[in-house]
C-alpha cells in the first residue's frame, strides 16, 4: 500500500496527523464526485448519506468493541470532549476531576465550567508519576484523594499524550462509579493504538479522532457514550441531524457534515485490517517503539523520558543543551524527519506507528546521533 | 464552466445543497493530496493551514463585507447558530424570541436553552405575513409586540426557508439594539444570495454555510460576530483552535478540520466571481426566479405561494391534490428534476440560482404541466 507522505520521509508524528494511504486519497475524491453523480441535494443523495453514516458508525463500533447506536460522529477528539463535559446538568459547587497532563483544550473547556456554573476544577499530579514505572495502585490512590462526596465526573486520557502513560481505565472506573461520578476519556492517543474493547471497561464517555493514528481524513472523528447514562445526558450543540437521529449517538450529532469523507475513513480502516488485527498491529508498533527507546539509550547526549519500555507508541526524547522546537524544525528542514516538539515536558515526541520501518528508527538515531 | 451535477439534470435544490464546479472537486482532491506531499503533521503544513485559515476568511469576509476578525470557521450554519446561542450568560427567566418560520434545529437549541437555564421562549407569528405582499411595518409591529423588558436575544432568518421572505435586519436591529437585545441571524438562505454588506446591518450573530448557494464543498461554514459584543460573548465548545487564535472569530473555533476544503472553498467563490459579481448573480437569479413565477401561475393545478415577485431564489409550489413528497420523488426519479418536498407548509420549494438556464425552468414547467 502506498502513503505517499511516507515517500522519502521519516515519519513519526502519527500522535499529531496520520498519513494517508493512496487509496484512500482516491476514496475522498471519489466520495465528492460521487455525490455530484447522484445529484447533490437528491433523495438519492439521501439515502446514499442515511447508509454512509450507519456504515460508518458500524465500523467504529468494531474497531472499539461497542454498539454501533453509541457512537456519535463527530468532526475530532475535542468536539467529543466538548459534548461529554457540557453533557450533564451541572450545579454551583459540583466538581470535576482532571489531570495535570490533560490537553490545553480539555482543560480551557473545564474554565469554561467553572465560569459558568460555578463546577470546582480539582487537578491531581499525574505528571509526577511518569518518570517512574508505571504503578496501577499509587496510581488509584492519588485519583482517590482528590475525590469529593460532590465530584461528578473525571474527565482523563486514556494514552496520555504528553507521558504516554496508560490509564487503568477499567480500575479507575471501579474506583469512581460506586460514587456515581461519570468518567469521560479524551482518547486521540489510545484510538488505532490499543486494541480496545470498550464494553468491558465500563467508562461513560470515549472522545476519539479518526485522522491521527487510524490514518483517516482529516476532519472525522466519534464519542462513545455508555448507554447506561442515557438519561442523564443532554446534547449541548443542537440541530436536525441529532432531531433526526433514533440512536443515543445519532442525538449529539448536529447538522451537515463532508459525509464523502466517511466513506475515505472506513478505506482507512479497511487498510489497516489488510496490515493486521487490532492485536497485530499493536504488537509491531510496540515492538518498534521499544527498539527505539532501546537505542536510545545508547546515545550518551539523549535523555529518554520514558522510564521503562514504551507500551504505546508514544517515546519522549531530550537533546542536552538543545531546544526541542528549534530540533524538530531542524529534523524536518534537514533530514526530512517529521517529529514533534512537546511544549510540556519540553522535548521531542516520536511516534511510532506498525508502518514504521527499522530504516525509519535507523534515520531518526543516525540524526540524533550527530547532533 | 463544468458542473457534473448538471449535466441532464434540471437542478432546483440549491437551498439545499449547491453543486460543485469541476474546478471546486479538483480542489478538494489536490488539496487533501498536498497536505501528504507537505508531510502531514509537518512545520510545512503548519504554516499552511495557518495562511489557510487566513485566507479563507478573507474571501468570506469580502463577500459579507466585515472584517475578517470577525469571522469564526465551522461546519456548518447549524454550529454557527449555536454558538450565537449558547453565548451569553443567560439568566433563568430572561426571554428569548424566535419566528414561527425558524428551522427545527434552532427550534430544538431553544428548547435545551430553556430547559437547562429556565429561559423562556417567545414565538412571533410570522408565517401568517407569508401570503401577503412583503410589508416592514405590520412585520415590526409584530415582533415589537412580542419584544418584553427581559427579552436579551431575537433569532431569526435573513430569508425564511420555508417561504422565502426577506426579513429587513436594520430596521429590527434599530428596534431591538435600543433595549440591548442581540440579533442572532440563521443565514443558510441569504448567503450567496443577497449582495451583503453586513458591517452596515448592525446585527451580532450571522451563521452561515458554504455549501449551498455559495456550491462550496460539505462541512464548510462560518459565523460572522459583531465586534461591538465581543464582551458579551463566550464560546462554548472550546478547543487549542480557539485558545491558539488571536481574534474574535478564532475564539469560537475549536480544533481541527477537513482543512484541505478550505482551499476549494475559495475555487468555489472564485468561480462565482468570475460569473458576475454579487449585484449581477443576485439580479440573474431573481430574474429567473421571477420568470418562474410568473410562468407558474399560467398554470391552472398549480398554486405558487409566493404572494408576489419573488425577491430571492426561493419559489414555493403546491399543486392541488398531490403530496408534494411523491411529487419531489416522482420529479427526480422520471424527469430527473432535484426539487425539495417542503414539510410545513406542505409543497415544493424550487431554488433557483443564477446557474438556472431557462431550459431548467422550462423542464420544470413541462413536467408540472404534464402532472
Amino acid at each position: 500500500m502506498h502513503y505517499p507522505a511516507l515517500s522519502g520521509r521519516t515519519y513519526l508524528n502519527y500522535g499529531g496527523q496520520g498519513v494517508l494511504a493512496q487509496a484512500t486519497l482516491e476514496a475522498i475524491a471519489k466520495g465528492f464526485a460521487e455525490v455530484e453523480e447522484r445529484g447533490s441535494f437528491s433523495h438519492a443523495n439521501s439515502a446514499w448519506f442515511t447508509q454512509e453514516i450507519a456504515q460508518t458508525k458500524q465500523v467504529m463500533a468494531e474497531e472499539l468493541g461497542v454498539s454501533p447506536d453509541t457512537i456519535t460522529l463527530t468532526e475530532n477528539t475535542t468536539v467529543g470532549c466538548n459534548i461529554a463535559l457540557w453533557s450533564i446538568d451541572w450545579r454551583k459547587g459540583d466538581r470535576l476531576l482532571i489531570s495535570d497532563c490533560e490537553h490545553p483544550g480539555v482543560v480551557a473547556i473545564t474554565r469554561e465550567l467553572s465560569r459558568r456554573y460555578g463546577v470546582i476544577i480539582d487537578v491531581f499530579p499525574l505528571l509526577q508519576l511518569a518518570h517512574q514505572p508505571a504503578d496501577n495502585q499509587t496510581l488509584l490512590q492519588v485519583i482517590s484523594d482528590y475525590l469529593h462526596s460532590n465530584t461528578r465526573m473525571l474527565c482523563i486520557s486514556h494514552v496520555v499524550w504528553n507521558t504516554g502513560q496508560i490509564l487503568p481505565l477499567k480500575e479507575i472506573v471501579e474506583l469512581c462509579h460506586p460514587s456515581n461520578i461519570l468518567i469521560a476519556v479524551d482518547a486521540a492517543q489510545s484510538v488505532g493504538v490499543l486494541p480496545l474493547r470498550l464494553a468491558d471497561l465500563g467508562i461513560d464517555f470515549y472522545a476519539f479522532t479518526a485522522h491521527k493514528w487510524w490514518c483517516a481524513p482529516l476532519g472525522v472523528g466519534g464519542l462513545y457514550i455508555n448507554p447506561a447514562i442515557a438519561d442523564q445526558v443532554h446534547p449541548t450543540y443542537i440541530g436536525w441531524r441529532g432531531l433526526e437521529g433514533k440512536s443515543l449517538g445519532a442525538k449529539f450529532e448536529v447538522a451537515t457534515s463532508a459525509y464523502p469523507l466517511y466513506q475515505a475513513f472506513r478505506v482507512a480502516i479497511a487498510t489497516a485490517n489488510q496490515w493486521g488485527n487490532q492485536a497485530d498491529r499493536y504488537h509491531h508498533l510496540r515492538q518498534q517503539a521499544q527498539t527505539l527507546w532501546q537505542e536510545l539509550k545508547c546515545i550518551p547526549q539523549i535523555n529518554c523520558l520514558n522510564p521503562e519500555p514504551p507500551q504505546c507508541g508514544l517515546v519522549f526524547i531530550s537533546v542536552a543543551g538543545k531546544s526541542a522546537l528549534d530540533l524538530s524544525r531542524h529534523l524536518e528542514n534537514h533530514a526530512n524527519i517529521c517529529i514533534r516538539a512537546m511544549p510540556h515536558p519540553p522535548c521531542l515526541r516520536a511516534s511510532v506507528h506498525y508502518l514504521t520501518t527499522d530504516k525509519d528508527l535507523e534515520n531518526l538515531l543516525t540524526a540524533l546521533r550527530q547532533l
